[in-house]
């Protein structure tokens, strides 16, 4: 090719409206266009206008691709750049014909950059110029993100990708290295592995980060501490242990901490989570092989349905999933089969989604656990907590614990010394004696809209 | 103009090499271009690629103008697609052909969507067919957010416009309503005003989210009630404070809760903050009127100096100021000089950043604060600790009292009763007896990079 880049102007006509309208399905389409003629996606951003049409470009390694649609004409604009010859862009071309159910398009391609009419410099950019100590120098500037970057070699081509996860008001990027590190469609979801430069490594299921490197401590150990502090305080120690979830063995790993813990269940639905981890987590994925934990990979219903009647109750029992779909899973009838699988003295923890971004999950979780384990003259058994999540969105986490017995929650808060030997502080990130009490007490605001 | 869009090619020739590879210029070019020509932007994402070269797209609410630049031939490609007639893609040209001292160009101008070949139809989105029911039960969905779009018109032609505050390896966006509600560079800074609808409206300075209505009183309140509760607790009421910065007037509504407070003096370098905040946020704003609050337009160094020798001192002293730029402003000179303006039981109060983002400011200023009121044989006269403010980038904000006398802070966490009455927490949002204590917990990786 005797140009920089490629550049193909598309006309579609005839599309089916309602597909030019759906601004999910016309991301994907651009998103799977620029995949099959094999670009690196940089940058998605795709908004849609009331009452109707939709603009997105993808930015690419080699480019960008972009559209434009008028759903009342059946028409897309659409424009195909691409800079190498590892891309096609006539690929993209077709997969978006078909995408839009289009019944003609009109075409033409052009060459950008033209080299005979180009002329070469020797430009160098001045971060090239730079002698090693005023690289070092600016490098202190920012001690925790530059470290990671010394590793890469200044010379190769490396871009500037970021993750975002978002909703419709708010959305959190993260940059990271530009490789996916792992990627599966499982039969539940899409597990993906990126390398961010603010958190490490991160995991993210449909598009959601669930866990990364640098703080997963503070929701690992704030999901798991707090049960085992009550218990420990009110009880013996625990010894059978259930997990709901937690596929990124990063709550195993925290129950396992506890030489006491004789036996965890954990019913994660998707193997592939686990791969993911075991791959690229280390520091989650250990406790994965230790002997105690029985990994069972099953849906958690089923499991409820074939094991209640058979076997002992568990003494803390543990959900480490989340409601990522509209239909909520965590609901009363969810706690109530966790209730009847408790020791009479046992203690349940959940994670409750995020008050500020998800106010609706975390409310609706709180009021049916409070349904669930409700006592007549007080409803103190069940007690809301936080955690600071810094590569969540928002940054608050919602908790609880729950209860059968509600002597384990109230006037427990005070650690019991001949019990507390079995935690050692020293290890954790988050978790010390002052959060145990700390993370039960709520800002006004999440009073309120608990009432 | 008988299309839908008018798409112009452009190819810039001899370029200045270090203009197309400077990432920031090329942003700036063209959101000025976009600017110049009328349109309305949308969203910016610009990328630059290692070693050399920068790829761009400015989504405007008339479509999309785009870059992609190659200073090692001093070449540039640009792709400026408009629709309707109100914006000129050949103003944009002309502005960007400058920006790169480009010695000659090449345009092509394509007309998009020709309307001859192009028939209506009577598409109608499914949101308009449906009836007042469906809306509502779709509506209660998502109670907090989906409530501030009722008063949108269904027909309005409507933008989704994102706000990005960002650092080069994380951004936090917000979705807003469009309109700009204040814009004004001052001597020191930008402000401008959004209205977001995860959070209300949002005080942005130079780019960064300072307040949004919906979270700010995590951030005033637990910036004001600990210093004070801590005073109150140990001596009688304070009476004369000091506020730097906090021209948005946050932190004086706080401090003006207290009845016992008889002169605030609040130093603010910037008139235009606090115009911003009179003209969008009535809760903000409130106390800047108040009789006993006396607002000085000053650099806080100007008033340390020509106030020191004069005057009584202060109670109690609030920093309500924060280190944007490279350059400290919170170090120990600047605490020395409020070290010697707090009376001899006098109380200061800081922001401290986020830990989780800017780790170094964190650090960096509890050191200064350290090294200021430090005593021989006992550090504990500073107390750093949290608040979570989720619409600011990882959500958890640092924050520290400092104190001349040691005894104001230890021995002193518990409520006296004679004092309490001085605050109604029902009236407060985040701050409340609990959290008094809770804030000062800090989880172990705080304790680590602070020790």
């Amino acid at each position: 090719m005797n140009a920089l880049g490629r550049h193909i102007i598309v006309e579609l006509y005839d599309c089916k409206p309602s597909l030019l309208d759906d601004v999910t399905y016309v991301q994907n389409a651009m998103q799977n266009a620029a995949q099959q003629a094999g670009a690196t996606i940089i940058n998605l951003t795709f908004h849609h206008f009331s009452p109707y049409g939709v603009s997105g470009v993808v930015v690419i390694q080699e480019s960008h691709l972009a559209i434009h649609t008028w759903p009342e004409w059946g028409f897309a604009s659409i424009d195909l750049f691409t800079c190498g010859e590892s891309t096609d862009p006539w690929k993209c071309y077709r997969v978006l014909k078909d995408a839009f159910l289009a019944s003609h398009g009109s075409t033409i391609e052009m060459r950008r950059g033209q080299l005979e009419l180009l002329k070469k410099n020797d430009y160098k950019p001045s971060s090239l110029l730079q002698n090693r100590n005023s690289i070092t120098q600016k490098t202190n500037e920012k001690p925790i993100f530059r470290a990671e970057n010394q590793h890469q070699e200044i010379n190769t081509i490396s871009k500037e990708i970021w993750f975002t996860e978002r909703d419709e008001n708010l959305a959190l990027s993260l940059k990271h290295k530009g490789d996916l590190l792992f990627k599966k469609q499982s039969s539940f979801q899409k597990v993906e592995v990126f390398d961010t430069f603010a958190f490490g490594k991160a995991l993210v299921l449909d598009g959601l980060v669930v866990a990364t490197e640098k703080d997963e401590a503070a929701y690992h150990e704030m999901l798991v501490h707090p049960a085992f502090t009550f218990y420990t305080n009110s009880h013996s120690k625990p010894k059978k242990i259930l997990i709901i979830g937690g596929g990124d063995g990063g709550t195993a790993r925290e129950v396992l901490r506890y030489d006491c813990v004789e036996k965890v269940i954990m019913i994660e639905q998707d193997k592939i989570v686990t791969e993911a981890a075991k791959a690229h987590f280390e520091g989650l994925a250990s406790a994965l092989e230790n002997p105690k934990l029985e990994l069972v990979f099953s849906e958690a219903n089923h499991f409820f349905d074939t094991y209640s009647d058979k076997h002992s109750k568990f003494d803390i029992i543990i959900v480490d999933a989340a409601d990522t779909t509209h239909e909520p899973i965590l609901d009363k009838i969810f706690f109530q089969k966790i209730y009847n699988l408790l020791a009479d003295n046992g203690i349940l923890a959940t994670q409750c989604d995020a008050p500020r971004w998800h106010q609706e999950h975390f409310v609706s979780i709180i009021n049916s656990l409070k349904e669930t384990f409700l006592f007549a003259q007080n409803n103190k058994t069940v007690l809301p907590y936080l955690s600071s999540v810094a590569s969540l969105p928002t940054g608050m986490w919602g908790f609880a614990c729950a209860s059968k017995n509600q002597e384990n929650l109230i006037n427990n808060q005070e650690k019991h010394t001949e019990n507390s030997i079995i935690l050692n502080e020293e290890d954790l990130s988050y978790y010390n004696e002052e959060i145990q009490k700390a993370a039960f007490c709520l800002p006004n605001f999440i009073k309120k809209i608990l009432k």
